[in-house]
């Protein structure tokens, strides 16, 4: 059976509208960002991934977005939920919740607030009883760098086991955390890499596919390296992967991908006072010019 | 004038009833466990701490617990909630829904899934956004082992002269810290050590009182602390601290304070599997004998 | 039986002397550095200590320095000398042979440049080695910030035991860690702390004494609040460690404490292209006007 | 001009001789060690790396080991030497010694006791001062997880400008380091990958070797992946890649590389009570079957 999740995915913007500490979800915006990745060999979207500011909104607006995206979506293309919450049974209900609305899969982040009792137990008995109960297949979700907490990679090589746990984001971008895992899984455990500097290294070594938040902003790069890749032309994929780094930095160190908000306004979730969705601002965050 | 949060708080558990994937808060315990606790010489209560996981609770848990708290509490405790979102909008948003309550003051965490993002600046203008919004006094709250998020002691400095900001919960129990901050905040300002470890260390150089998950589970020591350094008998408050401790490590290690849960049952919080909440566990969440 | 270590002592500084790429140990500065700090009520000198700069000395310069505190200090004070090196073997040479010219005391730094194998075991391993085979008492030394290698507290309180080993600095200045400690540990073992920041903490819970860098900066402040402890006078001795906390700041923020020498030029460990001691330099690292 | 340092180094073992607290280099075996290596298609050797324990041998054994190595090593092969010491007087004159016995290239990892110390400027500063004095080119080495310290890629890549910094040794194994350097350095400057987990992606995005501690145990293989993704034969590379990583792992988990000796009795440098290298032991760490 061939690995369902593979490709490159946008871990979607989540654009706001409004004034100062009024600001709400732009689903307009949305729409048209979706619209015009359509038009590009992506995969399929990431929504309420953590680029997509998941933690800050809340479950009305959430819902509010996956139904967009659904619509929105041109045929064929898949849709991700991220619906990891803070306790086992939140996940559920908000997997459930978000499976109703036809998503193709759920992108679970352990919880992490109580970092130091995310024991590898803990995380495994968390991930083996939401993908009991979920109906929708259900992808593990590795970013420490925003949680605080590693998913070991040996937990993951045995929660692949699990019929409905399909695949890991892993976005961390470890070399060695990948080929731990990926000699070890199933046939069609799809590894997604969530690092846009690890995109060709990861497919060489066995990765499916990426979600990437640099895919925003430079959606056609990142599907030339899968591509190239694919045609065997890893010398012109390294050249375009070295091509790509510097726009991740500059996704990473500064704003929402897709957007010239400045670091110390992003988004609902940093601190901005509330202020960050001027009109001005919401323009930009519209993708307008795919890359 | 005299600051207004000085002696001992417990951060209050939240009891949970119900089976499997079906726990349910229990405002019944918690109303008992208060009604126990009313007896011994606290200042008041912090609802919604971390000890409270707070992050694993709905809106509508979270104000029916200050509720509850407000019935429950004896006259002349205070009661502090804790309101801090992922958000500068939904954190004030939160902290005037509990003020209308009737709360004290709101204990206010960061923003931290988006750490990096998390910069001096980036706090200093949430905190003072949130002290504009705010209808109650706002306690600053440091947990980095929570969070990931450390506040730098120069910013708290710099915070605390805002009207509305009334104190400082430091959960770190780092000393320097507490130096750092004591000498240059006004003589109202209120400092809370939010460690268990270093109740008598933070009094000794200046702090006012402490916020304490332990108290839950040996509430007359921590209390005992504090009436034997007011009392100048430092010997035996050291001998109290030093008694302290191994509970406090005790209550840290394992499990929600003032239950025998395990580790990895560990509340909602835990990736439990929704399973936390046997009935025996209910009965032994509550606190009938405190120490 | 008394603890035999007691009361403050500094760290001293290493004096250099020379020009660029030249320099060389300015025993002379050392020896009148000692003479002025002989004065003060400090219970001895640490000679080789992180402060001096241990690390980046020939075995040579060590032994000239121990040999110079010896003849330099005043009757009755101790001389405490750092002697841990990067294997077991080394650090027991090292160490005897520092015995034979005299010590009180050996500080034995962990080995530390495998940091990922220094288990509790290992660790367990090297330190009962060397107390076993060491002509003077071992001083057990936590510095994590230097070393990146934590002594468990437990593996401290199992060390305690052994009739060689006599006490433990912990320069990590954690209040739970000394909890973890004095409760568990024979009457007669010293706990030193090794942070200028909780000198006063440390005593009201049970520490013996210090072994300080500030101590080079502030020696009679240091002593102050050891000898307001003891007198119990505990507020005189807060409002002096309070004010001792920011030159503890300034002390492990800029330079060699003592000297005026500026973060980058830092001795010769701090990548300063080895030009640290100008004479004019070498000038300010002497002791001539303690406080 | 080509790059000088390209192709698979073995981070060299340094092989011990003798009973407990008495053991030596056994410089024989050491040569031993060399000549079955030298039928393999190595560039060359490291010795004094990390994996060659170089922190806890004298002065007088690591240079009786350079020299065994010049005299063993095959015609052809480079000779580089660990030389880093903890202050850049000390770095420079051990590195000027080791010049005098002829080997190829100077491998300076940065200072290291004093982490706080090691900015930018400080590393900036030690760096250009040893290339200005050594005799032979240097390779920047950047090993964060011994060191604690990482040195910045943008100050790697002013670094690369010096005429005398030849490349740099990067074992951390980060994908997005590789990416920050490779596209902004002179082509003659060599990107050696010090991470067996790594080999082929850093060969891929424009490394030009790696230098290996598992190479002591895996030369073949090590090499193989080398070869193969000369001629271009991804797929069979990333085969032998991922044959590679748990070999890489168990050594980085147990032992040196190339004998059977436990974690816990790890070298001299292990805190092991100088009981490492027993008889049987000594046997064990000769390479002689070699993979």
């Amino acid at each position: 059976m061939a690995k369902k999740f593979r490709g490159i995915f946008p871990a979607l913007v989540t654009p706001f509208a409004g004034g100062t500490l009024s600001e709400t979800v732009d689903l307009d915006a949305f729409k048209g960002n979706i619209g015009v990745l359509n038009s590009i060999g992506l995969s399929g979207y990431v929504v309420l991934g953590s680029t997509g500011e998941c933690v800050s909104l809340t479950p009305g607006e959430s819902l509010a977005l996956l139904r967009t995206a659904k619509t929105a979506a041109a045929p064929g293309k898949l849709v991700i939920a991220g619906t990891g919450q803070e306790s086992t049974l939140q996940t559920i209900e908000f997997t459930n919740a978000a499976a109703r609305l036809g998503i193709d899969a759920a992108l679970v982040r352990p919880p992490s607030y109580f970092k130091a009792k995310m024991s590898r137990e803990a995380l495994r008995r968390h991930y083996l009883a939401v993908a009991d109960a979920a109906e929708v297949p259900v992808i593990v979700y590795n970013i420490p760098q925003n949680t605080g907490v590693t998913i070991d990679p040996s937990l993951v090589v045995e929660l692949a086991a699990h019929p409905n746990i399909a695949g890991l984001k892993e976005s961390s971008g470890s070399v060695s955390y990948l080929e731990e895992v990926v000699a070890h899984v199933p046939k069609d455990f799809s590894y997604l890499v969530g690092s846009g500097y690890v995109i060709l290294p990861a497919l060489v070594l066995g990765a499916s596919g990426a979600i990437l938040a640099v895919a925003n902003a430079a959606p056609a790069q990142c599907v030339g390296i899968y591509e190239l890749f694919q045609a065997g032309k890893i010398e012109d994929a390294a050249r375009l992967q070295l091509g790509v780094a510097p726009l991740n930095k500059a996704v990473m160190d500064t704003a929402s991908p897709g957007s010239n908000t400045p670091c110390a306004e992003r988004a609902r979730t940093a601190g901005s006072s509330g202020r960050r969705s001027s009109p001005s601002t919401t323009r930009d965050a519209r993708i307008s010019t795919p890359s």
